[in-house]
C-alpha cells in the first residue's frame, strides 16, 4: 500500500465558497484539495465530501485499509454525531480535525464536538491554511520507506 | 427561473396517514401537496420526503437555485439537526417551519428545534392546514412581476 | 349564543406599531382588529389588550360563556405566568397562540411558553398574519347551524 | 405473512469482530446471523445492518408489512437517532433492543438511549448472546397458528 | 382589635367547583367559607379573592392592621410571585398555607412554592377540608384574652 | 377487619421530644400517639417507629392485611428512599405524608420528597398537631357500616 | 415639554420604613421623594407606587411622553417580570435600577434581575441614598437648553 | 465447593404477583424460583429476597464464598444504593442485572442504575423471563471440571 | 460516666483488608480497633461496624448517653444517608469522619457527603491512619476531671 | 491614623482610556484619581492598581491598618478571585463595588461576582462616575471628629 | 539532600490568629510553624506564605529538588487554582491538603477542591492541628537510610 | 517598528520537557523558541514564559506596542482566566491559541477556554509543533513593506 491521506468533509462543506464567505472565506474544495496536495509532497491525498453522515463512515471504513491518517472536517456532523466518533474509534492511524471557522465564537451547540476526544489534533479557525497544517503533521507521522 | 417553493418533508412523513392517527390525523402527504397546490396559486409547488438527513441537505442546496422559499417540516431531524440547519443558513429566501402536531404537548425532547433559530416562521399544532398557511405566507412574500 | 372569537393581547401590545418597528413592525392593534374580522368572515371578533396579568385572566374566565376559541398572544406573561395557562386550563374550546417575531431568535427566556402546553397550536414569526391564520383556523372548528 | 423477525444493526456494526475486540469480541455479523437463526427455530430471521440513519428507518417501515417483532442494536444512533424512534413508534409488534458490550461502564453520552422509551425490553452487555435472548423472547411472543 | 383570620385566593379560584372538578372537586368558594367560619369558631374569618398578583399584595398589607393569622392558597402565583413572599414576610401573624389537589403529583413547574419558606405550616392535598384545618391551627395560636 | 389507621414514623423520630427541641418540639412519640388516638375516635390506631428502612418497608406491606390508611412520617428517609414509595404504591388505601417541622425551610435537599408523588396529601410544619390533622382526614374517608 | 424624571417603585415599597427596618431602614417613600428632589434640582420628579406589575407597565408607557429618564426599583418584580423589561425596552431615555439593600446578600432567587439587562446602571445596597446617585447620573444626562 | 448462582431480590419484590400486576405480571417469587432452577441445569441456584439493604449487603458478602455468580433485582435500591455496588465490587464472579418491567418506560428516577456500571449485563422489560436469560448466560460462564 | 470514644463503620468496613487491597490496604477492623485502642491512651474505644443504616442510627443515639465524641466511616451511607446525618445532629460531642481512601480521586458520586456538613473535621486518604488521627483529635477536646 | 479610602482598581484598568472606548470611555484612572479626590473632601484618597491578584491582596491587608473604606473595581478578578474576596472579609470598614460599564449587559460569566457577596454597595454602569458616587457614600459613613 | 517537607500556605493565611478568628482561631503561623517542627521531628520543615499564585507554583517547582513531601493548604486559591494542581502533579512525593477550617460547612464553593484531585489526603477541620497530623502522615512516608 | 511576534507560554511551561512526558514530551522551551523562530523567517519572535497570572497581562499590554501578533499557550489560566482574556481583547493583532496536548482528552474541567472566543484560531495537540504552525499563521498575516 503507497502512503496516503484521507481528507474529508462533511455536510455543507460542497458549498464552500459559495455560503456565506463572510465565515468561511471564499476558496472552495477544489482550493482545499490544492493545499492539501501541495502540503502532502509525496503522499498522496483523497479529498472527499458527502451529505450523508452513513456515507462519512463507510469511507472511514475504507480508509482502514487505503489510509495512513484521516484530516476530517466533519462539518455540523461534529457537533451531532456519535457513529463518525465509532468509525474513527476503529481507524488506527493518526486524525487531525479541522474547522475553517473558530467554533468557539459561535453558537454554544458548536462547542462541543464528539470527534475531538478521539482526533490526535484539533485545528480551527486557520481557514483553510488548517487543513494544509494537519496534512504537514500527518504526513510527518507516517513511516517512510 | 420560475416562482417555486420546496415543500420538505423529514423522516417518517412517508407514514402520514399511515401511522398514530390519534398524533397525526388522517390525511397522507399527497394530500398535503394538494392542500400546497391550492394554497399557493400559480406558484409552483416542490414537495418532496426523505428519511435521510443527507438527502434533505441535498435537497434544500438545490433549492439555492430552484425555489424562492422553503416550508419544511423535518420531524425527528428538527430536534437534532444541526446540518439541515447550516443548509437553510445557505438558503437565502424565507423560510416556514410547520409541524402537523403541538410538539410543545410531547416529550421534552420535542420542545427544542435547531430549525427556528433559523426560520422566519413556525407554524406547530394546525394539523396539515400548517403547511397550506406556511406556503401562503411564502407565496405573498414572493415578488411578482 | 353567536359564535364568537376572543382575541387577547398582553403586556405592551397596546404600543404595536409605536415600539421597536425593526421587531414588531409597523401596523397597530387596529390594523390587527381589522385583519381578525375580515378573517373571521361571519363570526364575530372581540379584541382585547390589557397588561393586567389579572385582568387577562379574567377576560378569559368570561370567554368561558361568551367565546368559542381564543387567540391569544400573552406578550411577556407568555414565559412568566402560571395563572393564565390555567385559566386557559378552564377554557373549553380551542386555543392558539401567536407571537408576533420569531421569539426563538431572541433571549432564551423567550423560548419556552407556559401556554403552548395548552395551545392547541402556535403561530410564530409571521408577523401579524399569525392572527389572521390563528382566526381562521379556529373559524373552521366552530360548529356551525 | 409467514412469521419473521427482523434484526437490525445500526453503524459501525459491519466491523463487528474486525475493530476493538477488547469492546466487542471477535465474532462477526454472520455469527450473530448464525446466532440468532438457531434462536428463532422456525421463526425466519432477517439480519440487517446499515451505517445509515435513513436506511434503518426504511427497513423499520418495510418491517410494519413484513415482521413480527424487531430485535435491534442502533449503536451510536441508539443515543442521537429520535428517527429511529419514530420509526419504531410507527411499529407495532415487540422490539427489544440490544448491545454488545455494557454501555453504563462507558463514557456518559452512551447512558441514554432514545429508543428504551420505545422497547419492551432491553439486553446490554451479554456479548452477542443477548441477540439470541432477544430472538427467542420475540419468538416466543409471536402467535402460532 | 377583634380576632379575625385572613382567607386569601389567589388566581382562577373564583371557578373552584365549576372547572376542573376531577382536579378541584365540586365545592365552591362559598362553601369554603362556611367551612372556615365553622372552623373558626368564635374567631372572625375574612375570605377573599383575587385574580390580581398586586390585588393580593394590597390585601397582605391590610392585615398587618386587621388580622391576626393568614390562611392563603396563592394558586398559580404560589410558583411565580416574590411580591407576595414580599408581602407576607412583612406580616408577623402565622401563615399557613394551602393547596386542594397534591401538587406534587401534577407538573414539575408547580412543585415549588416561594410561599412555603415563609409558611409557618404547608397543607396540599386534603381537598377543602385542608382550609378548615389551616383555620383551626391559626385559631388555636391566637391568645385569648 | 375492624377499621384500623397505621401511623408509620421513620428514622430518629423515636427521639421526638429529646433532640432538637428548637426544631421538633418538646412533645415525644408518646403524645403523638395519644393525639393520634383522640382523634381516631372509635377508629384503631397502630403507631410504629423504626431506624430502619426495610422494617418500614416490611410494616407498609402488613398493613395491606390490616389497616384501611396511613399517616407516614418517614423522616430523613422521605428525601432518599424509593423502597417506601413503592411500598406505598402496593398499598391501596389513602395516605397522609406528615413533617413537624416546615422542611421548605430547611436543607435544600429536604425540600423533595419520594413519597409526596404516592401521598393523597402532605402536612408540614404543623408541628404534632400535623398527625391529628392527617388521622381525621383519613378517618372520615374510611367507610363505616 | 419640561424636564421631568420618573422614579417608580415597584411592590412592598409603599411600606418602606414600616416593615423590617433591619433590611429596608427607618426612611420611607416620602422621605425617598424629598431626596431625589433636592438631587435633581431643577428637574421635576415624579415619584410613583405600585403593587401591580400593569400598573407599572402603564407608567413606563406614560412615560415616553412626559420623563427624560427613569429611576426603577420594581421591589420583587425585579426578579419576575419581562413585562416591565419590555415596557423599558420601548422607552428611549437613560433607566438606572436601583435596590436600597444588597440583594446579592440575600435568596439566590434575588440575584437575577430581568431589568439589569436593560438599565444603563444599577445601584444596589446604598440605602436610600441609591435614588439620589441615581437621580443624579441622569440629570446630568439630560441636555438643557 | 460446588457450583451455586444466588439471584438476589431487593424489596417489595416479595409481593410480586400481588401487586401492581399490570407493572409485574402475575407470576411470584416462586414461579421465578423454578423458572431458574430449570434455566440452571445441574448448577444450584440459592434465591433470596430482603426488602432490608444491609441484608441484600451481607447475603453479596456470604456469595463471595458460596456462589460463582449473582443474577440481582434491587428494585428501589438499584437507584439509592451506593452499599450494595460496593459489596458488588467484592465480589469477583459474574453478575447480571434483573429487572422485571421497562424502569426507561417510568419514573425518570428510574433511570440511573448504580449497579449497572458494576454489572457485566444487564437485562430489563423480559418480565420474569429475564431471570432466566440471566441464570442461563452466568451458567455457561461457569467452567465446569 | 467515663470517658469513651465510639468509632463506628459502615457498610461493606468488614471486608476491610480482604477487599480490593489496592484501594484499602490490607489491614482488617481488628487492626484499626488496635490502632485506635494506642492513640486513645486513657479514654475507652467502642469500635462497631454494620452492614445496616438502621443499625448505625441506633449505635448513634446509645452514643448520647455513653460516648464523649465520634468517629464515623460510614462507608457507602456517607454518600446516601440523610439518617445518619439527622442521627448526627442529635449527638452533641465533636464527631470526625474519616475515610480510608481519597474519594476525591474517585467515581464523582463519592465526591459529596451528608455527614461533612455536620461533622467538626474530615479526614481522608490517610488510610487507616486516619482513625487515629481522629481518635488522637477527639481524645484531646475531651475533658478530663 | 487620618481619614482615607482606599480605591482599588484590578487587572487591565491601567489601560483605562485606552482600550475599548466604546465599552469604556475615554477618561484615565488620573481622571479617576481626581474625580474622587474631588468627591472625598477633606478625606484622603489612596488610589491603586494591579495585574496581579497577590499585589491585590496585599494591598487589601495593608488598609486594614490605613484606610476607612474601600473601593473596589476589581475588573475580571471580580469572576474569578475568591482570595480577593478573603481579603475583603478580614477589613472592617465598609466596601463598595464598582464596575463602569454595565456588566449585567456582557457576557453571562461576567454576571457573577464573588466580591458582591461581601461589598456593602455595588454601582455599575454609571462610567467613571460610580467610583465619585462610592467614595461619597464611604464619606458620609466615616465618623468624623 | 537531606530530608525535608515543605508547608505551603495560601493567600490570607499570613493573617492567621488576625483575622475572624470564630472560623480560624486564634493561633499564628509562627504557631503553624512550631507545631509542624515537632511533628516532624528529624525532618526538616520549611514553612512558606504567599498571597500570589504565581509565587505558590514556583515554589512547588522548587520543591521538586528540595523537598520529599509536601503539605499545602492553598486557601481561596484551593476553588480556582488549576495552576497549582498542575504544579502538584509536577511534584513526585507524598501531598497532603490541609485545611484549618471545615469547609464544607461554608459557601458552597469551596466545597470543590481542585488539589484534592491530585493530594493523597486531605484534612479538613481539625483546625491547625491538621498541619502536625499531615506532618506526622509524610513523615512516616519518607524513606530513612 | 519592525515585526515582531510575541511567543507567551502560562504556568508550569517552564517545566516543559521536565515532567510528565507522556503528556508534554521531551522537548523544552529552547526548542520551541529555537522551532519558532525557524518558523517566523525574518519576523522576530520574543517568547517569554511566567507561573504570574499579573506578569501574562503585563506582557500583552506591552505587545499592544511592541508585536504585531501573539501565540499563546496560557497554561492552566487557559481555564480559569478572565483577566487574560480581557487583555487580549485590548490587543489589536492577530492572537492564536496555542495546547501541546490534545485537552479534549483530559479532565473536562480542561474543556473549557476563556481565551478562544477571542483567539482566531485554536491549535492542540500537535506537541511543540503547533507553536511552529501558529507562528507561520500569523506571520502569513503581517503585512509586510
Amino acid at each position: 500500500m503507497t502512503s496516503s491521506i484521507l481528507v474529508l468533509n462533511g455536510p455543507n462543506l460542497n458549498l464552500l465558497g459559495k455560503r456565506q464567505p463572510e465565515i468561511y472565506g471564499h476558496a472552495t474544495l477544489d482550493d482545499v484539495a490544492e493545499l492539501c496536495r501541495t502540503a502532502a509532497g509525496d503522499v498522496a491525498v483523497d479529498i472527499k465530501q458527502s451529505n450523508h453522515e452513513g456515507q462519512l463512515v463507510d469511507w472511514i471504513h475504507e480508509a482502514r485499509e487505503s489510509a495512513q491518517g484521516i484530516v476530517i472536517n466533519a462539518g455540523a456532523y461534529t457537533h451531532t454525531s456519535i457513529a463518525i466518533l465509532d468509525a474513527l474509534n476503529a481507524f488506527e492511524g493518526p486524525v487531525i480535525e479541522v474547522h475553517i471557522s473558530n467554533v468557539h465564537r459561535r453558537e454554544s451547540f458548536r462547542h462541543h464536538s464528539y470527534i475531538s476526544a478521539r482526533a490526535d489534533g484539533v485545528i480551527v479557525g486557520l481557514g483553510i491554511n488548517g487543513y494544509a497544517a494537519a496534512v504537514r503533521h500527518i504526513r510527518d507521522l507516517i513511516p517512510t520507506d
